[in-house]
C-alpha cells in the first residue's frame, strides 16, 4: 500500500495514532492535542488500562490496548511510536505497510542491521521516518547550527560538547540501556554531526567509573571523554557525566576559521544575588523534561508539518544509523583503548 | 446572592466564563483550556461573531454575543474579564451579584473612585477579585520577591526598575490610553510596591518626548524617569521608554542593608558569536506576549487555584487601587514639576 | 611669567613637582616614576618629615617640607597638587604665576567662586589645568563615551549611574567632606556630563539615612537618588549608597534613539563555582584604589602628554566648576524637596 | 660553593642579575625595578649593545655583554635567565655553582635528560629553581586552584582547557619551536597537573593543519585535541588552535564530585552595546603579554619572596620535567595515532 497523499489544502489536519503512553508518550500526546494546530490525535494504544483515563482527559476518541487498530485505521496518516525499543522494528514494519508516516523515539533500534531494515522498510513504503533527536529542535542548538550553515564561523576546526546529567538512572535501567554511549551520548553524537555538517570518521573513547561504583559493577561507565575526527578535518570532543551535582549541563561550542559560536546552559530565571560573600545565582533547569520542553513540542510540530507540506524531516533514519555507528565504535574504542575507524566498525559489530 | 462555595474535593474543576475575545482574551482562553488542569472554560462572550470559530476550535461549549448568559449560568464559578476598560465596572457588578469570582484585566478602571466601587462590590458579594498584573507571576520577579521577603537583602534601600517597549503603540491607542503612566508605567508602579513591600508615599515624575514627536502632539510623553519614596524609607526609580530599538527591556534591582538582588532581561537563546569584530548575541524576547508567556499562564492558573483552595489572590483590587493612585500622582507631578504626596493626590483627582 | 614652552622634540621629558604625599599623592608619585615614560618627577613637598623616606625610595632628587622651592624651581614644568582642599587656591595661584601647568586633585575647591578664580588664574598665566576626575580615564567609561560620541547610540534619552561605596568613611571625614553630593556624587555628576555630552539644567535630589544613623547625626545622608535633566532633553538618574555590603559598585548605562551602551562592575577574576546550591562568583574589586588603579595612572600620563604635545586636557577646570554647580543645586534640592534649576543656583550659593 | 644565605631581616632586598634582554627579559627587568619592592636588579647581561640604553633607563648599575660578570658578582643572590633555550643548561650550571638561585624562562630545556641535569645541579648546589610557568600566578587560575585544593569541587572527574592563540608565529619560529606541544601546549600540560593535582598517566593527541598550510609544510600542526588520563582517574582534554580570529582565548573548567569551577576569558572592559541587530561586546585582551601582565609580575615577585623567606617555589624544575614528558608523549601519540603511557615515553624519547 502506498503512503497516504495528504491534501495541500490549508489547514487540512494530519490524523495521528500514538503507541505507548509512558512518560515521553504522554508528553507527545499533550503536545499534539494542545500545541500542534495541524495535528489531530485520533487514537492511542497502550497495554496498561491505567493510561485510558489520561487519553480520555485529553479528549482522544479511541483508546486501544494493542496497536493493530491503529495500523488498520485508514483515516490515520501517521504514527508516533513511544513503546519499548525491542518493539520498534515490528511496529514500524506494520505501520509503514499501511502507509503511515513514522515518528519513532530514540533509540530507533540497538543494532545497525535493524536500523537499516527500518530505513529500508520506510523507503520501500514511501513513508517519512523521523527519530526523536529532540535537541536538534532546541532554540540554542538551532542558532548555533544556523551560524555554521550560514558560514559565519567559516570552516569548522574544533567542536566541544558538554553533556552531563544531574543524577544517574537506576541500576536496572543502566543494565538494559545498551551502555552510556548508546543511551546518553547518542544525543551528543547526533548533535556533533548536525553542527559540524560532516561525518565522524574516527572515535577515541575514554571512560571511567567515578560517580557511582554500582554503575561500574553493572558493567557500565559514568564519566567519559570522547575525541572525534570528522571527514572535513574538524576535531571534536564530548565530555559526559551521569552525575553533575549542580544539575543538568548542556553546552556546545564550535570554533572555525572565521570565528566561534557557543551556547551556555539554561536556567529558570536571570536573578543574581549579591551579598558579603559574593554573587549567587540559581541551578540549571532540572533535567531534559524541563530543559527541552519546547524542543519536544517543536519536533512533533515539525514532523506533522513535514507530512502536511511533504518536506524532509530534520532527524532521519540515516541520522539514527550514523549516531549508532559512532556509539558502537566508541564502545569498541573503550574496550580496546585505541582510536577506531567508524565506518569499519559497524560492519563487524551489528 | 452569595459566592458559590467550591467543593474542596480534589480535582473538582472550576467552571469559568470569559468575556471579551480580543488578543489577551484569546491568550487566557487557550491557557484555561490547554494548560490549567483545574479549569473548565464553559462559556465565552464576545460581540464579534468572527470570534465564534476561535471558541469552537478550543472546544468551548457555549458562545454568546453578550455576557448576560454567563452571569445567569449557575454552573459558572468565575468570570475572566477581557472587555474594554469602560465595561469593567458594570460587568463586575453583574457578575459579583451572581456570586462569580472575578479575574479582570488591567486597567481595572481609570479612576480611583470606580476602582473603590469595584473593590466594595466584590467584598460585599464575598467573591475574589484578581487583576491582571501578570508580571507578579513571572519567574524572575518572583525570585527577587522571594529574596526580599526571606530577608536576604535586609532592609530595602534602593529600588531600580527599567521598563522599555520595543515600539510605541498607534497614536489612536495613545490618545485613549490614559497616558503613559496609566497605560505602561502602572505595571512598574505595581511591581515597585510588590518588591519593596511598602507603600509609595511620594512621587516625582520627569517626562519627555524624545522618541516620537507625534506622541507629544497627542498630549503624551514617550520617555520618563520617576523617583519614588516609600513609607519604609526606601528610594526608588523607574525609567521608561516607548521605543527601545533593541527590543523589550525589563529589568529590576533591589539593594538593601544585607545585599542586592537583580534580574537581567530575557532572551530566546544563549548563543554568543565571536568574530574578528567582537562578541555578538541576539535581541531580547520581542514584547510582552513573548516575554510573559509563562506569566500569563501562571496568573490564570493561580486564580483558578485560589478559588479551588479558597486562598487569597496575589494581585488584588487594592493593588490596582494603589498603583492607580501612584500613576495619578505621577501625572500631577509631571504637570507641576514638583514631588507629589501620593495619599493626598487621589483624594483630589478621582 | 608665561608658561614654559615645552620642546616638541621626541622624548623631551616633562619635569614635575608634587605637593602633598598623602595616600593619593603617593599613588601619583609612583605612577610618575614607574609608569609614565614622559615624566620626570624631580621634587616633592610635604610638611611631614616621615614622607621623606618614601620620596627617597622612589629616587626623587629633592624633598621639601614647603612648596615654595617647587614654585621657584625654573626647571619644573608642572605641579601635581594633592594637598588639602583649602590650600588648592593659593598653591595654584603661586604655581601658575611661575608658569607651571597644574594637575589638581578633586575637589578643586568648595565654592564656585573660588573655582572660577582658579580657572581665571590659570587662563591668565596660560597654563593647563587638569582636575582629578580619574574615572574619565577608565577603560569602561571611555568605551561608553566612544560609543556615544561616535553616534552608535544616537541621541541620548536616558542615563543611569550606579555608584556605591563598600563602607562609609569616618564620621570625622564626613563632617568636613562638604556632604555626600560634594564628596562622593561629584564624580557621578562629572561622569553624567561627560557621557551625555550636554549640560545638566535641572536637579532633583532625594536623600536618606538608611545605612548608618551616625551619618545622619553628623548632618549628612548615606543614600541618594538624584534625577537629572540635560539641556539636550536627556533624563538621568544617579543612585548612591555609602554602604554596599558586597563591595564597591560602579555601573553606567546610556540609552538613546539608536541603542544602548552599558558597563557592568569590575571583578578580580572570572571564576564561577557551581555546586548543589547554585552558581557562585566573587566580590567586586574592593574600592576605588583597586578599581581605578589603571585610571589613576592614565590620568597623570595623559596630563604629562597633554603638556608634551600641547593638547587640551580631558578633565578641565570648567568641568570641576560644572560638577560643583550640580552638587550645590542637589544640596539645595535636598533641603527644599523641589527640582532646582542648576544655572540659577550657583549664583545664589557661592 | 653554597647558596647565599639570605638574611631574614625585614626588607633585606634580594639582589638579582638578569641574563637576556629580549622581549620577556625586558618585562622581567621592568617588573623587578618598578613593581617588586623586595628586589634590587643590580646587573643585566645581553650580547646586543643596543639593549644597554634600556638598562640605563631603568637605572640598572651594571650592563654586561656576557653573563660571567653576573656569575662572579658575590653580591648577587639570584639570576633571571631569559636567554635562548640552548644556553639554559650551561648558564644554570655556572650560576648554581656560584650559589645563585635560578629563575629560568620556559622551556627549561628540550629534553628530559637535560632538564633532569638542571634539577640535579640546582639541588646539589642548594639553590632554588623556578621556571616561567607564569599562568600559575594568574588570578583566574589561582582561584580555580584554590577551589580544588580546598575541596569545594570534591574529587576531580573532568578537566577541560581551551588555549588558542590569536595568530601563528612566523614559520621560522615554528621550525625551531620543538613543535606545538612543546612550544604552546606545554603551558596547558603544566596547568592540567597544577589544577588536577595528580600526574598525567596517559595521553592521546589528535592534530591537524587547518589554519595555515605553511605550518603543515614546516612539519608542525596548528590545531589539536589532546585527551589526558590522570593517576587519580580524572579525565581531561586540551584543545588548541594557533589562530583564533577573535583573539587570545584562555579558559579552564574542572568538574568533580561536589561541583564545578570554571573561568571565562578576559577582556579589556565590561562594555556591552545594544542595537537593532543584537548585543555586542569587545575582543579579548590581545595576547599573552596583555593577558598575563599581572601574572608575569607576580611570578617574579613570588620568586624573590621565596628566596627572601626561604619558601618553596610555585613552579619547580620537576614541574618543567613533567610537562615536558607529557609533551613528548603527545608528540609520540600524534605520530602513532594511539594513546601513550607517559612514564614509559620519556625513557625512550630523551
Amino acid at each position: 500500500m502506498t503512503a497516504k497523499v495528504v491534501s495541500t489544502e490549508i489547514m487540512k489536519k494530519i490524523k495521528l495514532g500514538l503507541i505507548g503512553l509512558g512518560r515521553i508518550g504522554k508528553v507527545h500526546a499533550e503536545n499534539l492535542v494542545y500545541r500542534v494546530q495541524a495535528a489531530d490525535l485520533v487514537a492511542v494504544a497502550d497495554p496498561m488500562e491505567a493510561t485510558r483515563d489520561f487519553a480520555n482527559n485529553l479528549g482522544i476518541q479511541n483508546f486501544h490496548t494493542t496497536p493493530e487498530n491503529i495500523f488498520d485505521n485508514q483515516e490515520i496518516d501517521a504514527v508516533v511510536i513511544c513503546s519499548p525499543t525491542p518493539t520498534h522494528l515490528p511496529i514500524i514494519e506494520s505501520a509503514a505497510k499501511q502507509g503511515k508516516h513514522i515518528f519513532c523515539e530514540k533509540p530507533l533500534e540497538m543494532t545497525t542491521k535493524k536500523i537499516q531494515q527500518i530505513i529500508d522498510i520506510t523507503k520501500q513504503n514511501g513513508v517519512k521516518l523521523q527519530v526523536g533527536f529532540n535537541r536538534r529542535f532546541d532554540a540554542n542548538y538551532r542558532r548555533v547550527h544556523a551560524q555554521v550553515t550560514s558560514g559565519k564561523i567559516g570552516e569548522p576546526h574544533i567542536l566541544k560538547i558538554t553533556s552531563r546529567d544531574p543524577a544517574p538512572p537506576s541500576i536496572d535501567y543502566i543494565k538494559s540501556s545498551g551502555g552510556m554511549f548508546m543511551d546518553m551520548t547518542i544525543h551528543d553524537f547526533d548533535m556533533a554531526r548536525f553542527i559540524v555538517g560532516s561525518e565522524v570518521v574516527e572515535v577515541f573513547a575514554k571512560g571511567a567509573v567515578l560517580a557511582d561504583k554500582a554503575i561500574g559493577e553493572a558493567g557500565d561507565i559514568d564519566t567519559a571523554m570522547i575525541t572525534l575526527k570528522f571527514a572535513n578535518g574538524c576535531l571534536g570532543v564530548i565530555d559526559n557525566s551521569r552525575k553533575a551535582v549542580y544539575g543538568y549541563d548542556q553546552r556546545l561550542e564550535i570554533f572555525g576559521s572565521k570565528g566561534m559560536s557557543k551556547i551556555t546552559n539554561n536556567y529558570s530565571d536571570t536573578q543574581i544575588s549579591f551579598d558579603e560573600n559574593g554573587r549567587h545565582a540559581g541551578l540549571p533547569l532540572h533535567f531534559f523534561m524541563q530543559r527541552y520542553t519546547e524542543a519536544y513540542c517543536e519536533e512533533i510540530r515539525e514532523f506533522v508539518e513535514a507530512i502536511q507540506g511533504d518536506k524532509p524531516v530534520l532527524a532521519s533514519g540515516e541520522d539514527a544509523l550514523k549516531a549508532t555507528q559512532i556509539a558502537l565504535a566508541a564502545n569498541k574504542s573503550l574496550v580496546m583503548n585505541a582510536p577506531i575507524n567508524v565506518t569499519q566498525t559497524f560492519l563487524s559489530v551489528p
